[in-house]
């Protein structure tokens, strides 16, 4: 009946949390929480502030009364304040102020990440300057939207959050413009333009090659100014420059870091301390294609990293088997999704890639509702293998379920090549007798053999 | 500069000569086709039938001007009467109603299948019953649609073909009655069930565990009776009741016949004579997780095996990888998928299997237009290896695409537990951070251990 406790009470702790207690009926599980929002969806949080979802309570994964079922014991408002490896001990602070220690036989640190706040912009302190990243952000900014009513919005970053709120905020009718170095950065720059041409197309103005560099408070509006001559006025600012561990409480503690500041562990979550265990955003993750680990935090990765912490800790013995980086995102009616390597990773990998765009329709076109699908694939031209695969379209067409075809191929190590091998669905109204993870993998393989398109 | 003589113009045939002309651009490839209709989309014609594809032009995968465009020779109205190995010749008797003889390096026979023709039913060559598998019966059907305007009509036959004509003479403002042993077959009964309820609930009445015996013209409908006192009277009948293949031509010229009467092949698609390749439906099938051939024909496998057979007969060395039966059908606003084996298959294989069955959210429940997925995952008890899995859920909720998921899985032999550790998109409208295909990996593995859900 090991003692168990869990520092972060987001996908990860909660994930290990739920997984341990499967697992061992008998295992004590606490779990300290730094505010009162077990296992929210921060991927949903954009989706609140859009109005898409009404209730903020909705995002919960699971609901306290579920963890409370699985006698999961939840100690909310909750920081740690400090490890004690050697006599197996954690300290926090309560709600009422008082310091509180608890032992364990086995820890999971999952304290996650935090918004980068880039230095490079003066002014994030302003009211109605906002990061997005945990339950009381998205509060702050649904009050200051119902209270203030902007009509304009200025996003600093063109990534997932950035790009998701530029649709969010559109939606609840403000004029948004979007100011980063890129469009969606994770996809190559050809999928960036079509995006950025949806974006216009809703009425999103695309600020790119443009780093913020400073907010100042006007009379009515917040002025923004960035490189290049860029000048704005907004009635809000969004900074969504990404996201950083969170690591200050690991590293008072003697747990070693390793790849981008993250707490260095092995496949089986294990940090260099015994009987500690980390994961999800604040960890560094085991990319499976490079066979090292990377920063790359995911909601997914955390989930999955979360229950081998869990199942580890209570007497398990599970390995990672490692992240592709996989990601897919809805922005207005699209869904770009990516899995594996773009083409620069892996030329900077040392592969010899060489990535291939087609476009073919998400099912038969003689059947009503035929749409096209952008399909990217790279494969390493020196062994034919799969590096990675990136496909744009609209959000109904499987984009996303297409990109876990490639995923799982990838998974496995396949050849571009042998894709055609997959024995895949058919029917006319949802694909075609190839389907385009299919078809993509032959027009890479006729690039490659500088064969005629037939 | 071999000259290829392929016997059949649908989907196995011209995927072998387009690939062949790829390979090897001096090859001279000639291809007969019985009736006009090169590379048509078999599976599109219920959809041309239902009035969804207005013109059946549209159903052409390639046109005969593209096949031309790849100096592929079409010979079409020629029907192959004779093989004669030793002399490497085949005779086919032109439109004109001469005979032809025509030599050949390398013959790849692609004849693929007949509707079957139930001999235990009467008064099957009455006006107004019809099969479905060629344009011609489809014209035939749409010619008697148009021109007497029938009310009802009855279907023989539960399959794929009998279920969406059943949506599509739906659709067309028929009242449809369906009889057959069973509702879709190749899923397990409980999905049987809720494909009647999708059925029912347009208005179709479902006579399941009755075999059609006989048709009798009456003044003004034709009358159905069958097993257990079935009796309806319908403005025509569909009868559709599978297909056999098309073996005539191949066995008297002493090509080897193999599982379900259909040509022996091998890996390499190559027949039992020396430079005789077959593909496609009139084949038989090796199937990738039973380790043998069968007999299972599929328009995505007649592709696969067109393509590998017209890559090995213009000199390459590739081997099908075999089938695992990966098939969708849309039956009105469902989408029922399969791969691998149903529990009962993989009993009569020897396997110790457990199905489970278990529902989830097509994505997030709090993003809108969520919908339940039903997912069947069957692995074997004795060794933990994935065997096979069913889908059922609203068509647009990408129940095809997840399918391919598991297909892919399946075709590397994953077990049920790894599925756990694909890394698969996630996006709050699209899915969610485990996806129901690993969160019904994760209920087979709890079912399998005997452990409580959590």
């Amino acid at each position: 009946m090991p003692n168990l406790l869990i520092i972060g009470g987001s996908d990860a702790g909660i994930s290990a949390a739920l997984r341990a207690r499967e697992l061992d009926p008998a295992a004590d599980v606490a779990v300290l929480l730094a505010d009162a929002f077990p296992n929210f969806s921060i991927c949903g949080l954009p989706f609140y502030l859009s109005g898409e979802v009404p209730d903020w309570r909705a995002l919960a994964h699971r609901t306290e009364a579920e963890l409370a079922g699985h006698s999961i014991r939840l100690l909310p408002r909750h920081t740690a304040t400090a490890i004690h490896p050697g006599r197996r001990e954690v300290e926090a602070s309560a709600p009422d102020g008082t310091q509180v220690r608890l032992g364990y036989d086995r820890l999971i640190v999952a304290t996650g990440a935090v918004s980068r706040r880039p230095r490079a912009i003066r002014g994030l302190d302003q009211p109605g300057v906002f990061p997005l990243r945990f339950m009381a952000d998205s509060f702050a900014m649904a009050d200051y939207l119902e209270r203030t009513r902007p009509s304009s919005a200025l996003i600093a970053g063109g990534g997932y959050i950035g790009l998701e709120m530029a649709d969010g905020l559109t939606r609840r009718g403000l004029a948004v413009t979007v100011a980063g170095r890129s469009v969606l950065g994770t996809v190559d720059p050809e999928f960036g333009r079509l995006i950025q041409a949806e974006l216009e197309r809703n009425g999103v103005r695309v600020a790119g090659g443009v780093t913020v560099e400073e907010i100042d408070a006007g009379s009515e509006h917040l002025s923004i100014s960035g490189s290049d001559g860029f000048r704005a006025e907004a009635g809000m600012v969004l900074v969504a420059a990404g996201a950083e561990p969170a690591t200050g409480l690991a590293r008072s503690a003697s747990i070693a870091l390793g790849q981008g500041g993250a707490i260095r562990v092995n496949r089986r979550m294990e940090t260099n301390l015994p009987d500690v265990y980390a994961a999800g955003d604040c960890v560094e993750t085991w990319h499976r294609l490079l066979g090292r680990p990377v920063y790359l935090p995911l909601g997914t990765t955390a989930h999955k990293q979360g229950r081998i912490a869990g199942e580890n800790a209570v007497g398990g013995d599970k390995e990672f088997a490692g992240s592709l980086g996989t990601q897919v995102v809805k922005i207005f009616d699209l869904a770009a999704a990516r899995t594996g390597l773009k083409d620069a990773e892996a030329r900077a990998e040392g592969f010899t890639p060489l990535t291939v765009q087609s476009e073919f329709w998400d099912h038969k076109a003689y059947y009503p509702g035929a749409r096209t699908l952008h399909v990217r694939v790279t494969g390493d031209r020196a062994t034919g293998r799969l590096l990675g695969a990136q496909i744009l379209g609209h959000w109904q067409a499987e984009v996303a379920k297409r990109i876990d075809v490639f995923a799982t191929a990838l998974f496995h190590g396949m050849r571009v090549e042998d894709l055609d091998q997959l024995d895949l669905s058919y029917t006319p109204p949802l694909g075609s007798p190839w389907d385009p993870v299919q078809l993509a993998g032959q027009a890479w393989c006729r690039a490659s053999e500088g064969r005629r398109d037939v």
